[in-house]
Order: structure tokens, then C-alpha cells, then sequence
């Protein structure tokens, strides 16, 4: 099906596009990939000269779209596409480097388990990464939680650094602002990607600490994925992430509903889902949001898109982390192919979505996989056991 | 054999009673489940229209009851009546959200056994509880236990709040006290049930906390489990439970002992056991009490069943608190399946009693395959492994 891009009369082909009319979710699938990722199949609307497509081509695209918004993601295609091979020569920036910043005297399962999905996904380096240390997983929590999230595993490297309020006695509180804002910042420059969120909690010294974190992370560039209560953090502070095209927001249901309600001054709107995302998207400027559901749906104001591969019917608390810590190494990766990709590539495809819809894809594969093993006792640690196998089974590693 | 009591004819043939007099467990069980469960069946004394049933059949079931006392509850058929199916559209309340009251300084396994065992018995719901993370299994403990029961697992929410007279002067009792209740309160309402005792030592000041709790638990209408140190805390506190038709305790040998001494006032009476338990409940009023042992006896004061299925012959530390745990979300659920079930039941079905009941085969159960895989070096950990299978093994994740 992928060739008929490059065949030039399949498209005029009246039973072809009398089939595209009744075209299968897989096609539908593909098309949405192509136009993402292929340089040769973008359906440009002013492009008359492509050979692949025509305008009346695009026009009925665009009337599928209006009848079925939302396309499904071909989200096996798009991890094939962005995981970097398991070969000795890789660069600088494949490593898919993540901090979480999370992590308080309440919670300190999630940010553990963000940080260590993170690990799992990711694959390790040529030796230029040995040089630093191939410490791929960090993590920035309170004090409390350190002790313990060190202990979950000598695999992550855990920062002791941020405060609660209990801790930090009024006329302390600037100088304290500032030291850890200052000792996060002489790490941030390694990461490819952070984490905001997991495990935070809703302590307001703790979080305004973590304002100035985001505000740094922005300026040197890095993609931030908010997740948790550093949903409940931008929701009230959306300055944090207005016009951020490398901030990726993935809510639950209620997380959402806030969203909604505090943007666009309404209810959601269950019935226009998809559209109602992108006005939200588009509202709050640049950003990505995945929409977590029985189908994730995605957009980042131009384009959406949903993954609903079925994954299991047991959900679990800290599936959302798995998804967090997932969906910064895949947006890594999906940036990083991006830049350094020799073909020249459709201008829309936006890396912060193709990480999302990796990030779905993996979640659902595990989670079934866990589910088959584990039935009813399936935990969030039984998931996290499958995420190699999972990568392994779309993405082989002789590929 | 279940059908029978939709058959009219059934009961008044001379050949069936004679076989009901000599009828077998297996038949008295169903007999038990029937009237507890079925809305068909209930055998009403003063129901003379019901088809399944005639008085003189009720009071040779009673007849019965006076020679043989105590009926072997069904527990599988109850165990597979008030599971949850694990369907994608689940409410509320199905959730079995469950902390623990337990751990110190000297005792940490306790709550985290307790926690653990909820958790896996428990299954999840549908995106409504995702709202509250979905945390599941929560532990509140003191501080010092609190670090080591977070590093036992990352799945588990602990609140390092409890407090034990070592650490507190006495000026500060009041206000301490004070906070610790306040802090349990803020989460109180999340709970569909409280187990109170695994690990808890008796710290009198910290024994008086948690008397505070109970009540405030009491008052919020949370069902509780009390187990071990608990029992100490309400042996000596009677009035802590005394009418709460929500309190379930579940004594071993000794603890049952001084339960009968102190309300009683008299020695156990091991040949008329189920008649001793069921006054000792009437006597305190409303609960439920589990005696465990050989066989675990169940009373709430109005029925009184056993469950005997042999488990293993190794009987080890932190069964008990296995116990607990499951025995707490099966009550939740046992609760919340009569609170939805659209068919009228007989209003004598105790949720408390079929949680009880629940929880007693999922342990012997596990208890069995665990012995089975480890032989002599069974222990609690062991048997946690297999509750997922042992539940799944009655309760077919397609049911």
C-alpha cells in the first residue's frame, strides 16, 4: 500500500480513489504516516507539481478528515522510524538523556517509576557517551525521597536537591530557591529531554522551585513533558508553557477536564474530541497534549491524531509514569532523527508528536503483555518488565 | 444441585429431604451461599410464597443447625459473586482502596505485607479512578518505618505521620496528636476500608492516635479491618467497636482468647466454638469477627459459617497480615456489589461476612500453591506470589 505514493496514476485511478473513499483504517493509517515522514508523499495543498498527489487528492483528504477527524497513528511505522539502531557508531543526542523532576516525602513510587521506564526504553551508546557516564536516567526529588528512590535501584542517578515547605523556615526560602535552581542547572545542559511531575506533590515552595526549573529548561531548549501534579503546577501558571513548541502535556481524564475548563472557559466536550484538542492546543500556543483515554488522542494544534490499540483492561496506578518516562526518550529520539535525517522532511511532522504516539504504543504493547502473565495481579512493575520485550517485538534489534 | 431450589417440587420430595438430613457439605453449602446470595432462595420463615422454600424446610435447616452448627460457607461461589469483572466501564468503589494503619520502629514487614496483599488482590477501574492516581494501597506509619516500607516497594503510598511517645515531650502530646488526625482525616474519605494493627506495636501515645483514627473512620462510615496490635488497642477499648456493624477483627488463637476473657468473662469453649463466637459478637454488637485458625470460623452475630479448605501445613509469620489486606478489599467489594446489585437480596447478607469469607479461601488457597513450589522454606512473600493466580484460579480474568 505504501508504494502507490510513488506510483503516479494510482492516484488518478478511479478505483483507487473510489477505494480511498472506503479507505481501510490501515490505509488510513499509512496515509497519515506519509504525510508525516515520507519526503515524497506530502499532500501539499499548493503543490500541483508532486507527482504523488494531486489538489483533488488532498481535497478529499481533508473531506475524510471532516466526516472521521481523527486518523489513526501508524504507531508501529513511527517507532520503527525513530528508535535509533543498536549500532557502534551513534551520535551524541541518540541517547535520549532524561531527568525527572518529581519525587516528595508522600510519593516516591512514581517518579521511580518514570525514571527507570526511561532507562528501559532507552538503548545505550557508541562509547561517547561512555565518557559521560552512559548515566542515562536522572532523578531531582526531596530529600526523603532520595534515600528511597536510590533504593528502588542503583540504576538512576537520584539528586537530593529540591524542598518542601515543612523544610525550609520564610526568611531561608530565596537563598534556597536559588541554590537548587543553581545545582539543577549545572545538569541540565546533558539532558535530551525532562520530566515534570511524577510524585511532585502540591507543596507550593516545592513547586515554585520547580517554575524556575521549567523557565530554565526552556531556555536552554529542552523538551519537557508535564505530567502529573506539574499539570496541576501549569494549569494555574500557563505562562510556564504557552508558545512552547518542545513542552508535551499528557493528562488523564480529570487532569483534562481542568485544562479545559480553565483555557477555553467550558466543558469537555466528549462528542468533538478531537477537534476541541486542537482548539486547546492551538489556545495555549505551540504546545503537544496527549489526551489519555481508552484512545490516546494527540495534537499540537495542526494535526491530531489517535493511538487505540487495545493494551489491557486492567489499569493501573503508574501507567501514566511508564507513559511520562516513555514518551521523553521516544521525543528524543523523534528530535534528534529529525535534525540529523538526510531526507529532506515535511515541515509539519513534529517531533514532540511522534514521541507521543511511540510512547502510547509501547504502553499499550507492554501493558497487554503484562496482563497476559500477570491477569488481575498486574502491577505497574509487571509493565515495566515487558517494555524491552515490547520495543524488541515492533523494532528488532537488527534493524 | 444448586437448581434445586428453583425446582417447587424439589423440596417436598420425601426421598430429596431424606437427603437433605443426610446431606452432604457440598449440599449444605450451596444451601449456605443460596440463602445468602440468591434472591430466589432465601429461605424466609415467614415466606410461605416462595416457590423454593416451604417453613417446614427453614426449620429443618434450622434443626440442622442446632446438631451441626456450622455451615461450610461456599466460598468460591462467593468469592466469584463479588469480584469485579475487570471490564473497561467500572465505577467507583470498585476499586477497593485500602490503607493500613501499622508500623514502627520495630515493625515494618507487618504493614507492608498487609498493603502488598491488597494490592494484588485488587484490580482496577476505569479512568474515574485514575483522578486519584489510582493509588491503591496506602500505609500510615511513623516516620522511621516509613522509609524502610517505601523502599520494599514503590507501588505502596506511605505516610510517615504516626508518632511514638519517644519522640514526642509531653507539652507537645496535644498538638501532635492533633496533626496526626487532621493529616489522617485529609485522606480518610478515599478509603473504601481501613486495617488497622499490622505492625503497630503499643506505643501507648501512638495507640491513642489511632484510637482517634478508628473513630473518625467510624463516623466517615470506612469499614475496618483490626488485626494484631489492634486487637490489643480495642480488647482494652471495647467501646472502639462496640455496634459498628463495619468492624471486622480477626483474632488468632491468643488474641481470640483474651477477647472471650475480657467480654465473656469466661475460658474458650472449644467444642461449642461457633455458638461461643457468635455470642461474644452479639455480645460487643454489630461486628464481624473472623477466628482464626484450623478452620477460620466467621460470625457477625446473626449467621455464623466456616471455611476450612486445607492450605498448607506450614503456617507462617504474616499470613495474618495477607489476611488483612484481603480481607479488606473483598469487604469493599463485597459492600459495593450489594449496594449496586440490582437484584433484591436478602437483607441478612452481611458484606462484612462474605469479605471474611473471601479473603480466608484466597489465603488458603495462595498458602497451598506456595507450599506446593517452596515446601518447608515457604514463607509470607511466597504466598503473596500467588494470590494473582489464586484469585485468577477462581475468577477467570474473562468472568
Amino acid at each position: 500500500m505504501r508504494n502507490h505514493s510513488h506510483c503516479p496514476h494510482a492516484w488518478r485511478n478511479p478505483q483507487h480513489r473510489g477505494r480511498m473513499w472506503a479507505a481501510s483504517p490501515a490505509f488510513r493509517r499509512r496515509l497519515f504516516l506519509l504525510r508525516s515522514l515520507s519526503p515524497c508523499a506530502a499532500a501539499l495543498p499548493n503543490n500541483t507539481s508532486s507527482s504523488s498527489s494531486s489538489p483533488s487528492t488532498f481535497i478529499r483528504l481533508n473531506a475524510m478528515a471532516a466526516s472521521d477527524p481523527v486518523y489513526e497513528a501508524d504507531a508501529e511505522a513511527v517507532v520503527r522510524r525513530i528508535t535509533p539502531p543498536l549500532d557502534r557508531a551513534r551520535h551524541k543526542g541518540q541517547a535520549g538523556k532524561i531527568a525527572v523532576i518529581g519525587g516528595c516525602r508522600e510519593y516516591t513510587g512514581a517518579p521511580y517509576f518514570a525514571a527507570i521506564s526511561a532507562l528501559k526504553v532507552n538503548s545505550t551508546n557508541s562509547s561517547h557517551d561512555v565518557i559521560q557516564g552512559a548515566d542515562l536516567s536522572h532523578v531531582f526529588c526531596t530529600r526523603d525521597a532520595a534515600t528511597v528512590i536510590k533504593s528502588y535501584s542503583p540504576e538512576l542517578i537520584v539528586h537530593p536537591i529540591l524542598e518542601e515547605s515543612y523544610s525550609v523556615s520564610d526568611g531561608e526560602r530565596e537563598s534556597v530557591s536559588s541554590r537548587i535552581l543553581t545545582e539543577v542547572a549545572k545538569w541540565m545542559e546533558r539532558f535530551d529531554c525532562i520530566v515534570v511531575g511524577p510524585g511532585l506533590g502540591r507543596d507550593s515552595f516545592l513547586l515554585d522551585c520547580v517554575s524556575n526549573i521549567m523557565r530554565h529548561a526552556r531556555q536552554a531548549n529542552i523538551p519537557t513533558v508535564v505530567d502529573g501534579d506539574g499539570l496541576f503546577l501549569i494549569t494555574n501558571n500557563l505562562s510556564l508553557v504557552e508558545g512552547n513548541s518542545l513542552a508535551i502535556l499528557t493528562p488523564n481524564v480529570y487532569e483534562y477536564k481542568r485544562l479545559v475548563q480553565k483555557v477555553l472557559n467550558c466543558e469537555v466536550n466528549e462528542e468533538n474530541a478531537s477537534e476541541q484538542l486542537t482548539a486547546l492546543c492551538q489556545k495555549i500556543g505551540g504546545i503537544t497534549i496527549m489526551q489519555k483515554g481508552k484512545a490516546d488522542i494527540i495534537s499540537d494544534g495542526k494535526t491530531v491524531t489517535q493511538v487505540s490499540t487495545f493494551g489491557s483492561p486492567r489499569r493501573c496506578g503508574g501507567q501514566g509514569d511508564i507513559l511520562s518516562g516513555s514518551v521523553a526518550v521516544f521525543a528524543s529520539w523523534a528530535r534528534h532523527f529529525l535534525l540529523t535525517n538526510e531526507y529532506p522532511t515535511d515541515k509539519s511532522v513534529n517531533p514532540m508528536m511522534l514521541g507521543c504516539i511511540a510512547g502510547s504504543l509501547l504502553l499499550r504493547k507492554a501493558a497487554s503483555h503484562a496482563f497476559e502473565k500477570n491477569k488481575r495481579s498486574t502491577i505497574t512493575t509487571d509493565i515495566i518488565e515487558f517494555l524491552g520485550k515490547s520495543l524488541e517485538d515492533i523494532c528488532p534489534a537488527g534493524h
